[in-house]
């Protein structure tokens, strides 16, 4: 089972961006602790990041034919990339919506995602753990 | 660890209710289910339900004190009960919010959380695998 | 046939409450007179009313698999209650909504109904003859 | 007694007109349905349709010296015609607003009537049922 | 100088309609004493009503070749007719707007004005004076 | 008779603010011209003009006792002074609103007059005549 | 003099919830203390607490025979319970709204009292002083 | 090939009307231009034009049966007329809108078109040209 | 103890004032009342009045040093003046917001106050007895 | 002449995306059919797809100089890049907005377009012919 | 030249005022400092202050034919003084608007200023440093 | 001290682009006058410029550790890029936005800035000068 773990912009500056708000811990790290919980389970976990919009979707695209499961952080693009939900809804891939914080315990804005009424679900405020938690959904799902 | 799970309203049509959206699985299953999973990793799970606002407002007051952590479904008062909101606030046990139904994706007032803004986190659209992906989070929430 | 009309809260203070719109005849009165007007017609028609939004919604599951119709005037629920909505969308009873006074002409917030989107039809501003509309329709309804 | 009933734009089309909403029953049959009805009740029904605003307006004027009730479905000019609105308010005759569909189920824009501030009642889904329902309440207000 | 006076719908039942809001004279009686008024100042004052739009655009039309001024109660139009609207602002000839009572002063729908946006001016709350206060307008700007 | 003209902040600036939408006469001319225009009829014309609200507050509570009718041209104060329609309200002598430009014709924020909703008329967009205006139908109600 | 105090969902956890915001003494103080308040008056104080909506509307219902004057601390309810509003609106007691913490200082949801149109009056943001400053007022509103 | 072209209210006026919008062409001009630009092609294209909401309305019912295609350019009806869009919903015929100016690029109550929704395509912005490629677009349509 | 009470706009018309919402007593018996009602107390209550914004708030700032409470009833400032809020978030000076109508009970403008979020409290509803209630509260607070 | 055609987000992905929506032609199809539409005519057509915002600007902002026409069809970007719509109002060549689904027919948020009120005009619902359809306008208003 | 410098209501209380928000320098410190770093550039600056929204006005007319520029720090009025809007665009002095805090980080109705339409410029969240920013940009300006 | 300076989408186009809103000096022409001001006063200033959204958060990143300041002039991202807003707020260097024209001053949309919430200070509607007037503040700020 291969699964792409995709974080949008900003996730680069884990560990040194706002820590109250998301915490300490890097992106290196939480991407390391994510690959081996997945290949403990049998799993290809792959992690990409970019700041660029276009390079998500076009990375979402090439995991039509190639990927079992998508899990996503879309970071700020959340909140008002339609182009984005445009790509999550051109793929048969499920792919599940991952927010390290509570968006729906901050600002206005960060309470809407628009890319949530095309995605196969969304895990918000559990930290890191959010990725591990898709990572089981999506081998759940397999095996049902 | 003590969890306690709590449905809300019309969660124990489930199974019989709009079956396209919830699916076929009974309210029974489900609760049969997840505290089976929760005793393997050596939880006791109690689960409740109730279509009365009052009555699980009462019941998160009783958790208080004797529960590790609340996993709820508020059903329909998700989206209108201040009231569980306040007492959810009340309380320091954690609360983590669980959605079997994607709500971004349905109706607008679905999409609105009134309770998210001071749960410790949700979990939406992954049927009832929820509840489980919920009792692994407050595990390893303990655990950190 | 059996026929459970159901008036949710303040409707026991009918006669008593602002005449002005509500009119002068008792609850009891019009449960009476619309009991009578059903077993003319070989009708069993059974009256609830309560101020408990889940006592109404237990009513409505429990009428899930007893009645031929439901007909509710749910009172100030008709504006907020999702959790009786959704309970209405849970069953395939008919349910047909009444109001005494036209809801359309007064205050804002009474012109919207979060229940009639899944109920069978509305019935609003004929003061108590709704109820004896609404039982002639569950009738011809039958009949077709 | 004498009861004008009018239709407003596109009834004329009953029968053609999207099916899945409006049913297979024509004007005509509906009209003659309705005529029925009354008259069987001693009641001299006077059915008319248009599409022209000003026609339907013209014809409430008309009614406010000959008739002792209208009944009017606007269709389409329910949601915008503030002029069919004061026109009904400049009369003393009771007027009874019929939909055929329920349009609080349908779009946001169906759901607003700017006639019903100031019509005797609204009755919204019961399909061609819903004229007589209305006849039988001038009766009953009458008799009262 | 050849000034049209238009009133929309329901004005014809001026004197019956309302008249705690419109007061009790006859748009006959208006219609009257406006022309009275106007011939004394050497002015020739046409007057006509009308319940339909296109019969009110149709006469600003023509006007556009033919009059020094109109004055238009676009009645219930005023808050909608965009199609009113844009036939004033099609023609060259000066166009006053009139409200009997003050529409500023009721419902929030009438608040607003569609047409004054292209209007010359626009006079609301005198009653019947406001009709000559209007002929007094286009006097005084004809002979500046 | 004895009629107030009260202008409000920046018609000071008359001739010199903004041509395009004011025109070039100043408010001396316009005050002397309405003083005329009144004295012709036998009235007696006070005009004040303040940029200060308080100061006209002060001056409607004085008029309350001395005066036979207010004109008021309130400038922007139109679209935010809830103290001066209070100050209005406040008072039985009727008051008459006035706006050189046509108000309804201009940015959103100018449609709406706090105002009028307590005022005896609105007079929009004559230019200076529309003081002429309304001390004309001040006299044409003390007639009636 | 009979007084009802009736407080709404979550006061009873008061002292313990959120004490920033409402302090650390406990409801059961504040009853007790207001109730000595009141007997030094010679007034007898009743207290009752629920969580539940419907039980609110019972009490509500039951002193409208029995007692002079209710004060009402909705908690949550506030914000959205038409049903205990029309309530209100049933009796003819008079019923005080009192808020511990200044509401209009908080939440935007909390800004707005779905229940004040109807009460008699509002005190927020006082602490517990605000029912024994509605005991006063009802005092002198009986004295008057 | 039968193909209907309607234009609403005020497009009579073209050339004369607002020539910085629309241009000074003719209405005239324009129907002949564009039955020569069909009639090459094979095509017979009736033009009418009405300021009557329901003289279009009654057109659009017409073409039901006896045409192949409709350009619509309803003018200020666009925006307001939900009669027109269920004329058009009620029909088989593809219904193709056509607006001389770019829509979207004007005030904002142009923006919207609720025909919109139930029509075969827009096309906004091109003069004249429009009702051509309209047509176009019907011809390439039919032999698909 | 030295409480400064502060009046706002349009309350030196009370009692000659819209009667019917401000009652017939007068601004005058107000501040005697209350400065009496304080002298028993041991209270120097000093009453001013403006219907100036300006000098409410060079008012607020004198108070700042010299007086232990504020009692202000902004009358209508409280809907728009940012000003006057500001004025009372700049000192230390404990300030309490009295209305005498239930001004959430009246026209939505009403229902905000721009001024609650920085004020200490707010009383509203209880006619010329809530500065006596503001006083008591100010005296309790002392004492606590 | 030289056109340039822009095809957004998502757009490579046609034939594969939603076909339900967009058919099953791909965007190879389209282009080469376009081009040979385009040849045949003696136009010279390059066509050009980016899922990055960036990429499409800097393409707009190179056919400043080169290009006599562009047809844009900016996918999801329509709706919110404000970025582009600045592009389209940077440069002198006219510019065609083209949507293969009619936009205005489907959710809300796509019915707004932020890029219309600069382009030259737009098509939508036609599918792949609306680009035949800009080709065609491109030439004519050459032409003219 | 000759620069004037209005500060607006509250402004006065610098230093005193929320100090975490506008720091503790004094007004007097700032007018100081401002008017020594003018004066090193020749410039003669004069400062005003005033709680009261006429006095501001009167400044700002009587600036228009002496002083070549005009700072002015509106306070709480940037947010709704349309009245100091119409007085800085009556004149033809350049007129920039200075906020000592980021407007656009605070509460959300800070984040409009009426006057920035009107203005020639904004500078925002400097502290104190904007004034001389602003003396700055108006001897550049002059020196173009 | 080093100074990054960022001009975000279109700014290349400067001098071609708009010139009655932006001007007619280019970008090179600005960037250029700006390097030589700081190099004046000792600071290295370097100038960026990219039409890519995902190329401005790379770059401002990288500043986070290189830079003493950075200006940024967002063009139309400035309204809509949250990915911008959260790379703002990611850093700890101090962040200033710029706008050449007065953003406050033109269409709506451009009135709100999401990144103003977590930038330093925001300048707008001075010309190029308004990078000059960013860096004499970073110099101030720094010297205090």
């Amino acid at each position: 089972m291969d699964i792409l773990i995709l974080n949008g912009p900003n996730l680069n500056r884990l560990g040194k961006r706002e820590p109250d708000i998301y915490g300490t811990v890097t992106l290196k790290d939480i991407e390391k602790r994510t690959a081996d919980y997945g290949s403990k389970k049998g799993i290809t976990v792959t992690c990409k990041q970019s700041n660029w919009e276009g390079q998500l979707i076009d990375w979402i695209h090439e995991a039509a034919e190639k990927m079992d499961g998508i899990i996503i952080n879309p970071g700020a693009f959340t909140h008002y990339s339609y182009a984005i939900r445009d790509a999550v809804a051109s793929i048969d891939v499920p792919v599940i919506e991952v927010h390290i914080s509570n968006i729906h315990a901050r600002e206005d804005f960060r309470k809407n995602s628009v890319i949530a009424p095309v995605s196969g679900g969304q895990i918000s405020g559990f930290g890191p753990a959010g990725y591990e938690m898709a990572i089981d959904y999506l081998v759940r799902r397999k095996n049902v």
